[in-house]
């Protein structure tokens, strides 16, 4: 059954009322999105104020449960929050439009960005079920794709096949835009989907991700399109990264930091001379966003514990020639990290 | 070739420097987008602050145009922010906490909202272009779609078999989670897709779109999977429907409000009986986010004008019963409506 986080948010923020009025913050309360609609928890109840086109939802969905779902009117949330003594609200995730006429209806506001994200960066069980539910669907919709991947096909073409496997695989959408990066592309980290044809002895990059009642996967493969003989130079550089990324799981425990656990695989790396060539962060937070707290980076004090999802994702560009990326989406369990990810092969593949 | 709004949104607001850092309005003033990074416009330039996973990417897209990417470093945006007499930025697009810390950092802000809304609700040429490869990859999808739906299919089934074809056929994403609504859930304006089987007899209501360098098309089209003979009502509404839809393009033109827009579909509706039972507006701006201005409800005093995208949406919904709804994206050309999709049957189609 859904776990909410509604009574936990209010309880751990201290103010008389919370007020949630984006989409992701909605989904994390109360489990339940609307394009137009808010959220207000106090002592009393947990209420869904929307309009007409998702009452019907709404009701359906929070039959019996804590929360109260209601039509509401123009203008309705400022005159309700005026009413409490303190309103908590995101700053990050409020416009300042927004807080401005807030605050010009008398709204006591408080923000509450430290204890919001402490609470969601600690996931609880069924959160986890989410992004375990997600990562499954990527690993098999890549399982699917491998071998319906053929010379002279597009980057776009291979991306919009994955997404459709994630799809009908039961995801409710894409963490972000799928990316596939056919030969010297994969050295752009972000390389923007194209029409560029497949080529035998290209490398593939793929990184992507589905949600699954919000919640994100993120992962990333690279592999070879056969093997023309011109690839010594990024294999020796693909078993590096694997490496690093493996270390990662094996020794990033509960109480590092988040720079620590980057250091895992940067001193790696840099010991095998690619330090320099790995240019981003070994990861990130994810959970209803597919970049959240904990940060994993070269400066992040941030201390990883059980209940924590973030990405294992070292990689080594050579600008034009090739670029390396391998990503779970990991979890800290009993002080030890747990991949989400079993189901595909890191060991270099060649099609 | 491209055209950017970057000068003429500077022009246009009169600060001394403009600020962007939202993924859509980087879009919007140079064509591009970075997950981490902002622009500023000043009389000199148009500059592109990014970071090492993005500057390749950049430099090959800006390479002799006006754009200039560099890399930025960890706090150079309010830096550099504090040195103009003002600096216009979205109040509506940033966040209160982003907004604080320019503040503190002695950047003298100026809210450039009216004046953004003002130039993006009035689409360039180019822009144009986008949104009609939108629609036209919107509505090849769907002609692709309609000989695939067979009985058992899922809602998720059908939605995945169409973003695929819209991806195929060269969309860069989704304008918006796809609804596919069969039976009485499309009474439900923003039914969410489901595992649903679709039946001999059921209608299905699919609500979709797509994006193109950002740009995003909007359409809904309803119709019969197969006819049990139990569709006399909703025959007649779909009829209504139909009709309020194409009175919108026939009556509506330059200089007339967003509300009278509306009520040339709502008085027709409510004179044939369903007024009541159309409970939204008649539509929405459509851009670079799929709901922009102009508004074209019930209340919009928006002077309705050449370059304006927005869609043409009528519906009735009969709670339990059935839903219609018909959508083109739409724009104003030489005070004439002219609509983006052509190639789609509107008659009721019986599959």
């Amino acid at each position: 059954m859904m776990v909410t986080n509604g009574k936990k948010v209010w309880q751990a923020c201290g103010c008389e009322a919370v007020y949630v009025a984006c989409e992701y913050m909605m989904r994390y309360v109360s489990g339940f999105v609307a394009e137009n609609g808010f959220i207000i928890i106090d002592k009393d109840a947990t209420t869904l104020f929307t309009d007409m086109r998702y009452i019907e939802a709404a009701e359906k969905q929070f039959a019996g449960t804590e929360v109260k779902p209601v039509l509401y009117k123009q203008g309705e949330a400022l005159e309700r929050l005026a009413k409490y003594k303190s309103v908590g609200i995101s700053f990050d995730q409020t416009s300042h439009a927004e807080y401005v006429a807030m605050e010009k209806a008398g709204v006591k506001l408080v923000n509450i960005d430290g204890c919001l994200t402490s609470l969601m960066t600690v996931k609880n069980e069924w959160e986890i079920m989410q992004i375990a539910k997600a990562c499954e669907i990527a690993e098999d919709a890549f399982n699917l794709l491998l071998p319906e991947i053929k010379e002279g096909m597009t980057e776009v073409e291979v991306a919009a096949l994955l997404e459709y496997n994630m799809r009908k695989l039961g995801a409710q959408g894409l963490s972000f835009e799928t990316i596939v990066a056919f030969g010297a592309h994969a050295s752009v980290p972000h390389h923007e989907t194209g029409e560029t044809k497949l080529q035998f002895g290209d490398e593939i990059l793929i990184d992507f991700g589905c949600k699954v009642n919000g919640y994100c996967s993120d992962i990333t493969r690279t592999f070879l399109f056969g093997d023309d003989g011109k690839h010594e130079a990024f294999k020796k550089a693909y078993q590096a990264v694997l490496t690093a990324h493996e270390l990662v799981k094996e020794k990033v425990v509960g109480g590092m930091t988040g720079a620590q656990a980057d250091a895992v695989a940067r001193e790696y790396l840099t010991e095998q001379g690619y330090g320099h060539l790995f240019t981003h962060s070994l990861g990130h937070g994810i959970g209803l966003n597919v970049h959240e707290y904990p940060r994993v980076n070269k400066i992040s004090a941030e201390i990883l514990t059980d209940g924590m999802v973030f990405s294992d994702e070292p990689g080594v560009y050579v600008a034009g020639e090739y670029g390396i990326r391998i990503e779970d989406t990991v979890t800290l369990e009993n002080g030890k990290i747990r991949s989400f990810m079993s189901k595909t092969d890191k060991k270099l593949i060649v099609l």
